[in-house]
């Protein structure tokens, strides 16, 4: 039916993704909740879809971006507090050893977070991060880390925003960081974008109103704790959620749990020459229990290898 | 020029708005800010409008109406808990005594909130205000409390929105009972809506996944807490701000001292006839600090007696 405007319907609206069932699921979804005349429609205003960040939307190896960024950053401020060269794990990554760091596990990379993501402004912060993604290059692919987001999954945002969707990040991530890039990278402005945060305060100075970012956790947007960012930021629950971890299992939980038709879906790293291979001994992104319960709920399986045609997007 | 597509250019977008300096503030600043050939040009993305709402878009007196619910809901409460009905400051509340509870201030009312609005799943606690917002009526117009609402703003609103603006409200009351009605009211999508919260948390029901909502504060999203939730939902600064009272001055302060060109504006209640006329006395809604600011830095002062040709919609 011409109605509806969806240039969607005419052209393929997801070329990077081959035929097949994973394709078929999505596009069957976002076709049943927008027709009107299917007892699945949902109404434009509810149709809300969830995106987790690191290893859904871009590449999370061989470690997150955002660490790649703290790391980068314990440098430059080393140099203006050499006293962080003498301590522990602060020495040890300065010396190009992150042993000690995966050792220490996620306390020890929360540690380094703080340390490289407060006091500063939040205007200072988002500068710093901005000239940082102009000059970075990912270790493996050389390219810039903007340049590690998924094709497929552009296409998919830019194929649910065509189908009247708001599309959302939720990411254990903070929102911080990926505020900076994700309006130019994945056309989601910063206010559709939840993740950690840190304390933030408002601050009158003599050159004006500042915020200031505090070395102080205020938000873990991961597991449990993602849900309860979607009610605090979006107040309604989403219709479609995308993971690719165990980190994303809850949200995957309540999403799908919903009245309606819902889809769920994870992205499952399973090429390890195009990208990586990876999924329940992983340490980065591991995913055990919820592609037990995607498999056992009916949640849609992206085979990355299987189901993407390509991976990263033309490098200019 | 017949450029830009704005209606609001034809006809008047604000006709419950009396001609004058004020009307004429607003125009021009947005008609500057959309106009692509203007030095004050915004991109659309960047327009951003923060609206406080209790004394801003509806009335606030002779008490919050987030405030009239918690009694009532403390009525239902006490005939499921009778112990309630021993304990200050819910014994006085519960014999029509507010007394206590003002002399007790912000606290008092704090305890009433809590009592009230925790203990339940998100959802079913939006099942309560629903209710609740369909039988209660205004002591003093006998309204439904959505009929409270102020015209002009609710043609301020429309209007920032057809000029590209996304509208969003930023207030000190719960999050959770503005949600229930702010799109219906304000058109303002619940994932719009900002104030403060409760501590809530993800649990794994037998039935499935609940969000329980737990009698502890999370944030309060007044003074100084309105440009850390501004930056926590939005995360880029507003070009305009409109609120009543000292609590929104941190956020005018933030939302002026912005580059470019902005608008902060003030709704002064100097109408006793048609609404309440109150400001530096007051306990509901001072405004003290912020008028003197106001007046001094060249934010709008809307005068709701000389602004205003229409105070509330009509009656339908
Ligand atoms: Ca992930
Ligand atoms: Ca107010």
């Amino acid at each position: 039916p011409p109605a509806g405007g969806l240039s969607a319907q005419s052209a393929d609206p997801l070329p990077s993704w081959n035929e097949g069932p994973t394709k078929q699921q999505i596009v069957s979804f976002v076709e049943a909740v927008t027709d009107a005349d299917s007892p699945d429609f949902v109404p434009e205003a509810e149709r809300i879809a969830v995106f987790d960040n690191d290893g859904t939307l871009w590449a999370e190896q061989p470690m997150y971006i955002q660490l790649a960024f703290a790391i980068d950053r314990l440098h430059t401020l080393a140099k203006e507090k050499p006293e962080l060269k003498e301590k522990e794990p602060y020495r040890s990554i300065l010396n190009g050893d992150l042993k000690s760091l995966a050792a220490g596990g996620e306390h020890a990379i929360l540690e380094v977070l703080m340390a490289t993501h407060a006091d500063t402004t939040t205007d200072q912060f988002s500068a710093i991060v901005a000239d940082w993604l102009e000059t970075a290059r990912h270790p493996k692919t050389d390219r810039p880390y903007t340049g590690m987001v998924y094709q497929p999954m552009l296409e998919l945002l830019a194929y649910l925003r065509a189908s009247g969707f708001k599309t959302f990040i939720v990411s254990g991530g903070g929102v911080a960081f990926m505020r900076v890039f994700s309006e130019k990278a994945y056309g989601i402005p910063p206010e559709q974008v939840i993740g950690s945060t840190i304390v933030t305060k408002f601050e009158m100075r003599a050159s004006g109103p500042v915020l200031v970012r505090l070395p102080k956790i205020d938000f873990i947007d991961d597991k449990e704790g993602k849900p309860v960012g979607i009610n605090r930021n979006i107040g309604r629950r989403p219709i479609a959620a995308f993971g690719n971890s165990d980190g994303d299992l809850q949200m995957l939980q309540w999403t799908t749990a919903g009245p309606g038709r819902r889809l769920g879906a994870i992205v499952h790293h399973t090429d390890a020459e195009r990208e990586w291979a990876y999924d329940r001994d992983s340490h980065i992104g591991r995913l055990d229990k919820a592609l037990d319960e995607g498999r056992n709920d009916g949640w849609t399986i992206i085979d990355m290898k299987q189901d993407w045609a390509q991976v990263f997007p033309p490098r200019n």
